[in-house]
């Protein structure tokens, strides 16, 4: 069973637009912050693994969410987020967002470790993910 | 056979995160321009239309992205927007990034007609979206 | 002596720009995080002041920053906030952004107290900030 | 006398908050991309000035804006980008925003040419702007 890791945001004025909910591309935005967090929370600060392996992290494959309920300024959102599957250069990432336990969004992120490739026109090309790494996703957690 | 709408935007130096690549995010944001810029082509100004009906426009129900080769500061993306399924609340938009005809990502937008509901924890309601709005996107092009 | 209200918050990587510094404009949407927290610590939490009043809230007249040290991903920012000057219509606030007691940069927002007007091309006018916030504002701190 | 450039940029409803109007770090972010443009418009794409030297460009020593009327989603905004005093390292920028010859605001860009420095905490230091860029910004225009 893996483990789950906990951010809290929240919403500021500046993260809502006209009809007062959230601007639905920061949802987006609020799952990259949790991602790090779920890494750092694994013991793999990205921005150190990034300069250990010289690649240039985990960009997107796929990113994908369902929508619930809407949120507004102020409110304080929890999103937690679990391992989905986890693949040779691939790994899977879901967050729920909740306030006070209300399920308001679902989304999920499908990454892949990347590294610079100058014989590429787009300069990227998937790389195996280095084996530190693995091991800090799947450890049990510290208390589990 | 429904109209094609195509946004053309630059990706900016701030769009872009510290791996030198478009911060995922702001695809979806430009989804949301391209979204305005479909109803406008459609003669469905959404600001417009947003007051007319007192409704608070088209929210998201879900959002989705597959992402194949990354944008870099300065290039010029353009976004065929078209429709997908038109149902009496909901409406789907199919978003195709390209760059001098390389297909950069798809995006898929479920978005449904809201209206305020102060009766509601939440403050929204689908509702059936107005004849209106429906001739408006499924009349055939000016030019088609 | 007015009250210094400190917001927290954290660099995230999406708030850097492909120099793996944070992007300007997001410091002074911290400001303006910080201007929200510094009303609710005076007990007048804006949203709700809003909607009492009928008005927009605070929009800006003036805006700057003295940027001296920059900010990376993961940076813990501590911001104190300070009241400037408060005149009939218009108030100003200081915001001093650290990191570890490192002082990185200085902030100034000069804001109005604007209500809509249907009269105007624009839609707004200035008006005398309410006698209530004030007072919120001017209050000796609970704990002062 | 020198070159106006000017950069014309819509605002999306993205771009708003909840009040109705431009989001005001928004508008710093635009003060950016005519930034971008105006180097451009003298001959030097700021990415490859950035890899030719080794720089990491021009971040900003100081930033302000006076606002005078507001925007609103869909407005049209024109960007008239003048370059001020230019000193042995750094450069100022002046931006005027207007909308059918409405003045909506002024911001100033006060920029230092930046390298990255190892030997130092914050791991940059202000280096003599190259010749290049100077007479780049100070040719009279092709047109002048």
């Amino acid at each position: 069973m893996g483990r789950t890791v906990t951010t809290t945001i929240r919403v500021e004025w500046g993260d809502c637009d006209p009809a007062g909910i959230v601007y639905y591309p920061r949802f987006f935005h609020w799952c990259d912050v949790a991602t790090w967090n779920f890494f750092a929370a694994c013991g793999l600060p990205l921005a150190e693994v990034r300069k250990r392996y010289g690649g240039i992290g985990f960009p997107l494959l796929e990113a994908s969410a369902v929508f619930r309920v809407p949120s507004r300024p102020q409110d304080l959102l929890a999103i937690a987020t679990t391992l989905g599957t986890l693949r040779r250069k691939t790994l899977e990432l879901h967050h729920a967002f909740s306030r006070d336990s209300i399920a308001l969004l679902r989304a999920r992120e499908l990454r892949v470790w990347a590294q610079d490739d100058a014989t590429r026109p787009n300069g990227l090309r998937a790389a195996t993910i280095p084996a530190e790494i693995v091991r800090g996703l799947t450890a049990p957690p510290d208390d589990g």
